[in-house]
């Protein structure tokens, strides 16, 4: 009784600071280019994904289940069907473009494996209606800025660029019949991303007039500075919605090559929601994949809590005048743990160095008396003394 | 379709920033406390609580399905079993006093009505391992801490203090038989809290040994500068495991008297689901409860996008360059929307209008040429022109 659900984690502390380091860097990222937050429940009536998503989707991977009311709701699987429903039901009174995201969490139904959990943490930013590539080039652009902000280097990823028409092309070139391309889409989004296309494949493609707009597309991302863009007819999401560019961001690293997070156009889904349609690209990035590549190539700094000081009472007595210099230290933005519980000054270290603060004191009468604390950094045991009103500053 | 699930909400940006400000607040005064993040999934297997909390909750009011592999899952509703459980898988390994808080969201299974949702986010801050004073007198002073960060007066809001113990001396002055003391506990905690206790009952109340700890809890409080501190027997809270002092923080404004939240102390839990007992002490917040007293006592500040300025390009050719003198204010932190779609400059002031972004810039070759730009206050519809380089400490 004392584990978590299957497939979904438990978050301590020393975890929940890996997540809110990951999702300060992507909310910087996004925000940086005027993107909103929104939210909604994890909770969605079951017909929002009907037809509108991957029947794989629902049918096989959701929890779906019926309310005390007979209603049949799932625990969002997706954010798209959900912020496409949100535009559709305002979309007079939104300004264009508009850009949005959510930080939130997804539940599939999955056997649990490397990489592919129940629940999941995951960023979505979408930009609605604009159909031009200028758009295409900002949200590309902004999932490489969020790699940037984690740390990334340019040679730690690549990012792919293909599109549906794209893909209908090469099962054109390659005489691959209608009826077997869907599910052979998703067998490709599937598989690994390591297979080589033969070259007549290839100079078929090239001759598309899609292909022309990849040209453009590569060439406007690299104007802003994104060199690592490849054309790839190989990536495929596995959604249905998708109408136009589809991009993968992939891991470059040799031993962990593959697709780590994606996103594409999707002009068709609003309007399906609603009476008017509304263009629309974005991309989402899951937590598990993102902190996967922090560990993978050694981008993940430590972490300390945000408490920056433990301070014991020199004894039971002292408690109160401990705590009200406690409360005057946090007037001045320090975030404070007072010591209780112990009673040897022993005991306060080893509470302190197991809950990981970083630093250290002792507060009774000697120190209220002389105006001096001795400040001890928990893990070096350097001491030093210095004046209480300068306590905030050497912090 | 385009309709949120019953009884849950949908947060477009005006509604998220104000659940930003409030869990910004909450953020703040527990941190400042030394309490440190953690979080678990929101669906948990529905043994965690089966005869550990309200039998009510649980078998009426909770959202309980069976999963594809038909274990019992539920949608938490409420947080406390969750970190009980979580201190009890790791007792050995955390540090104590161990400080906690997360801000998640919670379900229930209830007929939506004003400032009761099906789905609601809550505050959750326990400290465990203490058994003391100190440790009550630090829960309820970060309650108080919280209301305070959200700017409320000393006047606007009242803390009510008693106990399980208390409440069973009352039930034994006032001869209720033992049996119906759960279902009068109940009944108590769901009705309004404006109810007088006979003055015969204050009297007998007044000469047990838990008034003694109550008025040593109340000095210490005042001690902290907590004034607004009252004893009061009615208070009951909807739990079956609380072993300790409760309270409940009220609204004291006339037109909404009620209570808003509270906590109380649970010695009894975190053993319950590992082998050794851990004492404990917390307090929940809802967000729902706390919009309404900030919108009722008029303190919700307007909240502006975090978006600052829309950058129009002067024409379709100067995107490019206005995208890239975007990226340039991003690097010196100004979140900058750059707009597309329109071709008139009076179309991308109506979108920055709608958007609600408060400055408004035009670029293109003029402002690259001559290095200055006119920068709008969208709503006042004021102008100054400023150098580019001048921009971001001008926004």
């Amino acid at each position: 009784m004392i584990e978590p659900y299957k497939g979904v984690r438990d978050f301590y502390p020393e975890d929940q600071r890996i997540q809110n380091y990951i999702f300060a860097a992507m909310r910087r990222a996004v925000e940086s280019f005027g993107y909103e937050e929104y939210n909604a429940s994890i909770l969605e009536s079951t017909e929002l994904y009907t037809a509108k998503t991957s029947e794989e989707i629902i049918k096989e991977q959701t929890y779906t289940f019926t309310d005390r009311g007979e209603r049949s709701v799932t625990l969002r699987p997706e954010m798209t069907p959900t912020v496409a429903r949100m535009v559709a039901a305002r979309k007079r009174e939104l300004g264009f473009p508009l850009r949005w995201y959510c930080i939130q969490n997804f539940f599939r139904y999955e056997r649990p494996q490397r990489g592919r959990l129940r629940e999941f943490w995951q960023l979505n930013a979408d930009l609605f209606g604009v159909s031009g590539t200028e758009a295409d080039v900002e949200v590309i652009t902004l999932a490489y800025r969020v790699m940037k902000e984690l740390g990334a280097s340019d040679t730690d990823f690549s990012i792919r660029i293909a599109s549906r028409e794209f893909l209908d092309f090469a099962y054109d070139a390659a005489g691959i019949a209608k009826e077997k391309r869907q599910e052979m889409t998703r067998m490709l989004d599937s598989k690994g991303k390591d297979a080589e296309l033969p070259t007549e494949l290839l100079n078929a493609l090239s001759k598309s007039e899609t292909f022309g707009y990849f040209e453009k597309l590569q060439h406007s991302l690299r104007e802003r500075g994104i060199t690592n863009v490849v054309i790839d007819v190989t990536i495929a999401r596995g959604f249905d919605y998708y109408t136009g560019v589809i991009f993968e961001v992939f891991d470059t690293n040799s031993a962990n090559k593959r697709s780590m997070f994606g996103g594409g156009r999707y002009d068709n889904l609003v309007g399906q929601y609603g009476s008017e349609s509304v263009p629309a690209v974005g991309f989402a990035m899951g937590d598990v994949i993102a902190r996967d590549f922090l560990e993978t190539h050694d981008l993940l700094p430590t972490l300390p809590p945000t408490t920056k000081l433990y301070l014991a009472p020199a004894s039971e007595k002292d408690f109160a005048e401990a705590a009200a210099f406690a409360d005057s230290l946090r007037t001045e933005g320090v975030n404070v743990a007072v010591g209780m519980k112990h009673e040897k000054i022993a005991d306060h270290i080893k509470a302190a160095l197991k809950l990981g603060i970083p630093h250290f004191a002792v507060y009774g009468e000697k120190e209220k008396q002389s105006g001096m604390i001795t400040l001890k950094n928990i893990k070096t045991a350097e001491e030093k003394n210095v004046a209480l009103t300068d306590l905030p500053s050497a912090l």
